[in-house]
């Protein structure tokens, strides 16, 4: 299959680097990492045993890509700007899109922009961050979940799971894509909130019984709004401790909004915070806290 | 009257100067600015009209200073386990004691040391910030209202009161301290906290729709607590409207809260927010944010 990665970061280029050790045909559009991984390849540094990709398809525009079957998204959503230009040059006949990007409102942006029927959305829970050019590390976890953003064709959103199981990630299809993004949304939220604010990794905010409450709390904030949305299953109040137990196996840590932070780039505050804060208060649903948190975040981002 | 000055930050250095420019007999209790003061004498800079007092007692030790007539106590909140050592030494029989602190609870713990009849609380409007060793800066405001701790001896409050007036201090007694002290908490809970929190001055906050509708309904809430005490007169949601246009004219001001944080010293989280939020939940308030915004201020200073 002729992958697409667009928005080569941590996730993009540790998903392509899978993908293509399985066998795809895989071509990265580089930015930073360009001249690196043209002359040296792409290094993987990961929990799951480290490899190296000696030979990789590296571009600078979309355009000398050209239409692929598939073409993943790893943009940082305050990029989402930029949909039509990397990716327009990208979409043939039947080429499907798939966005593994934080927060809400993506699939929609991408539906309204290259048709509703090509979008698939997949909620990644993958610790990565970037190394120097050439290389990313993965730190832990990595599974998918995929869901078509108009249940349409099952099959197709099927057999790119299990592309994914065949490169060695966790990967299952759902019919309930909107679940899937507010139950990530459930970790997104406090982690990334309060340790890009407080500049503290998950271990400091999880040690204190006052600050984990504080995550606890939002959590059920989060919960209860997913829940006024019309899932197919409500999320139980208890999925909140399940992920405090998840996040205390972590230790130090940073999600990626703290790195963000720390490296001066902007913040995924619009699909983080600020979309799911609008579909909450469109269903009524008070979210003080998060509500606190994001105001907070825009304000120290100056 | 003999007036024995602890803690003598910025309050306690610019009251201390006004009282005994109007003749009355003030004796400083020093550490930093000892060797400063008592050498060179005290300088007021004051938005209205400097001035110097060439000739100012200062001490190292409550016991060179003796029974007062009046303790006015400017310590920081956090120092308030030092109050049987600094204070024991300075009561005779007469003594009464006033605290100008901070936030709740600073009444109580003098009253439990050496009496309920000596403590009068005193709630302080005031800029002020320490300059160089001898020196303070007043930036404006600085009235005073006077209560007694345990309504007893009115008109001794009203001639202390009498005294301030005359050494330039707009000041007025009340019958109802609980009032003044939860009126200024509505100040110092969102200005104190937020500025701490995002090392940003009043005006920052002000200047943004959605944490200046955050700084609101913190208010609210304090309010809300405040009104659930058992007041003489319930303070009006309205005040929070004239308390963020009274801190619109005060340009970029840096709460004491935010200084401390700034020059590394502890923060008064105890008396301003911890101690109000027991109150609050003693009688079934709600207070998410002021809660929130405590345990983000604990988290943050480590």
């Amino acid at each position: 299959m002729k992958i697409a990665i667009v928005g080569a970061g941590a996730l993009g280029l540790y998903y392509g680097a899978l993908l293509q050790r399985a066998g795809e045909d895989v071509h990265f559009l580089l930015r930073r990492d360009f001249e690196a991984i043209v002359r040296n390849g792409l290094k993987v540094f990961s929990t799951d045993g480290d490899f190296v990709l000696p030979h990789v398809k590296g571009y600078r525009t979309p355009d000398e890509i050209g239409a692929a079957d598939l073409v993943l998204v790893g943009l940082k959503t305050f990029a989402n700007d930029r949909y039509e230009e990397l990716i327009r040059p990208l979409v043939g006949a039947e080429t499907r899109i798939l966005t593994l990007q934080n927060g809400l409102g993506n699939e929609e942006a991408l539906a309204a922009l290259f048709g509703p029927e090509r979008v698939i959305g997949g909620v990644a829970f993958l610790c990565s961050n970037r190394g120097e050019p050439g290389e990313v590390h993965h730190l832990g976890a990595g599974r998918i979940t995929l869901g078509e953003f108009l249940p349409r064709d099952r099959e197709w959103t099927e057999a790119l799971a299990a592309l994914f199981v065949r490169a060695g990630v966790e990967c299952r299809a759902t019919g309930d894509l909107k679940r899937a993004r507010w139950e990530k949304l459930v970790w997104n939220i406090p982690f990334n909130g309060l340790c890009a604010l407080l500049q503290q990794p998950v271990n400091l905010l999880l040690a204190r019984d006052a600050s984990r409450t504080l995550v606890r709390e939002i959590m059920h904030e989060v919960i209860a709004a997913a829940n006024a949305q019309g899932l197919t299953v409500p999320i139980a109040p208890a999925y909140a401790d399940s992920m405090l137990e998840f996040t205390d196996r972590m230790g130090e840590y940073k999600p990626s909004m703290q790195i963000d932070r720390e490296e001066g780039r902007p913040l995924e505050i619009w699909a983080i915070f600020r979309t799911p804060l609008a579909y909450g208060s469109q269903r009524g649903i008070a979210m003080p806290r998060v509500e606190m948190l994001a105001t907070l975040l825009e304000q120290s981002a100056g």
